[in-house]
């Protein structure tokens, strides 16, 4: 061993004479999670008039934080149950991220994000779980004319030498193919229930839903559904096929999906019955025209699904559009599973539902 | 085929109903890319009294923008060379991303960015090459006590019959393990290389390079150097060949990186000449002590590393740095390639490094 100066700390402070980013100066911790569970929010916005933390754990929605003498705005909050929390920031009425936290997201709903740890930690939190990987694939889709990206869950100890059965995983409107394993940490929960023994290991394949452009509008949103079934289908389906070791037939294939993927799943999964023997929709857009007709095969073969499976919150806005979905099931003597749960259209029910839904998959 | 009503259309009504985020209303476009290079950029912000651009591509790195009577601010800048840019939003002091834009980051240094694309598209641009893979994979670093995370590409056709070199490709200090695929678009260089022919197939691995918590300090940051270079030795590496099908000798074995990641591989990659046989700095915070003592090996034996390749722009604040270390290496007589540019201490440099770098290593 050769003896190991500290060759590097100058390099510090080159960074520092760099100066390229008012983000060096460190911004005052936020937020800050305290041992009981409650949590301080900062800003150093000495300029601003009103600041406001926009986040669905504070009443209304909405809560004043206040100025110190140097201009840093703070707020503390809770105790917070043990969950995974997303918040912004509003300035003089501009909706920010809270950039001293290095966790979130960008995208269509940005946020800022934070766990609350559970002790013994929940199914969503990294453990000693020996790990999977995610395998992010770009893949030309010849039937959208473009290269696209989906994320791909492999379990621990993956090997060409096995067949697995395989998840098809979707996001919800506000999310892409990174969803699932951000803010849903479906890697994480597949990893810890693989090691608890409560599943089998399992490939899990995490497309991206949007198959149309960013400035999404009404009129082509007919466009959007049609495009990700054929994309499914006619690329993503044979792409994972052809490179990842997975079974094919219907009793090892299952489709499941949160919101508006929830209403892909059920509506790509119940009318292809002889792909997909495992159907489930969370939080889901359901469908709710047309469904005589649109789901005539599921009320005319018995035995299929082997698993429908249907959850949604009380307090979701999508809650009445499930349960009339569910009414339809029952009326139509189609067997279902019925999962309704507390809480609204949220992230911390889709972890909850993931856990407890993967469990039900490829038995006997 | 059954027929496709449009059983969807009402799940966007239902979203609009959530109004669970101030998102959902479309912000302006921004930046719009305008075919002739100039990018506009815009931000609602009625109550700001001043709001600048930040960014390295307008002169002194501020320019104001201007409201219009509708509360909207605004600026068209360039035509601009086609490059991947970076930016934030000053208002009224307070630095932010453009939540309009969906691609940027958060950390340390968190921006948005955009591309303005090349004709033809350079090798960072996604192309119709064949696609490789990018592994999110975790793995219990025993060195660190900690889980840990690390990025590794596998080319197109990868498969465990093969054994591949590997490069371990190192990051800066204001990013992580996700810089190189993100702002380095790594990937992309090497499938489009590949492609072209300029490049056999090859394993990167992209380890996360700070070993210590976010609020690193000078006073810890002995150990952050130390703790990377064990993690890297007694972690990394074993979980890379027990996991991936890489030849383990030193003449398939490269080691590479960007500031901080480049003191990391210079540091580390000249002090184990047995395990490194092609070394690589971009823009490094170079050794600039005890170097005699430091790399005695170096200078006893010739012919080891195989390459040896520092790069540096002629604008970078660790231009002189990188200069004095190469007259060291002159007058010490070790063979070395000096790639001496135009340019700063930004990712435009270091992918056209990369995209310069992959093409010498592995050569006979």
């Amino acid at each position: 061993m050769h003896a190991r100066p500290l060759i590097f700390a100058s390099c510090l402070f080159g960074m520092v004479a760099h100066g390229g980013s008012a983000q060096w100066e460190e911004p005052p911790k936020s937020p800050e999670i305290h041992a009981d569970g409650t949590a301080t929010f900062r800003l150093n916005a000495p300029n601003a008039t009103k600041v406001t933390l926009s986040a669905s754990f504070v009443e209304d929605g909405k809560a004043p934080m206040e100025r110190d003498e140097d201009g840093v705005w703070a707020l503390t909050v809770g105790p917070l149950e043990p969950d995974i929390y997303g918040y912004t920031l509003d300035v003089d009425g501009l909706s920010v991220l809270d950039l001293a936290n290095h966790d979130g997201r960008l995208g269509r709903w940005p946020e800022s994000q934070f766990l609350v740890r559970a002790d013994p930690p929940r199914a969503y939190e990294q453990a000693d779980a020996p790990q999977g990987a995610v395998h992010l694939r770009r893949y030309a889709s010849e039937s959208l004319g473009v290269v696209r990206r989906m994320h791909v869950y492999t379990p621990p100890g993956y090997t060409p030498d096995t067949t697995y059965p395989v998840v098809y995983l979707l996001h919800g409107y506000g999310d892409t193919d990174s969803g699932w394993t951000t803010l849903g940490r479906a890697h994480i929960i597949a990893d810890n229930l693989i090691a608890a023994g409560k599943i089998d290991p399992m490939v899990i394949v995490m497309p991206h839903g949007h198959a149309a452009p960013a400035d999404l509008t009404v009129e082509n949103w007919r466009g959007v559904r049609g495009g990700f079934e054929t994309d499914l289908m006619a690329d993503i389906l044979p792409f994972v096929s052809a490179n990842y070791s997975v079974a094919t037939d219907v009793d090892n294939t299952a489709i499941v999906g949160l919101s508006m993927g929830g209403g892909q799943s059920l509506g790509v999964g119940l009318t292809r019955l002889d792909t997909f023997g495992w159907i489930g929709g969370y939080s889901s857009a359901v469908p709710d025209e047309d469904l005589e007709e649109t789901f005539a095969d599921v009320l005319s073969r018995p035995g299929k699904p082997r698993l429908l499976w249907v959850g949604c919150g009380t307090d979701d806005f999508l809650y009445e559009r499930n349960t009339a979905f569910l009414a339809w099931l029952s009326e139509n003597d189609v067997p279902h599973t019925a999962h309704i749960t507390d809480g609204g259209h949220t992230w911390s029910v889709w972890r909850d539902y993931l856990e407890e839904f993967l469990p039900l998959l490829f038995r006997d």
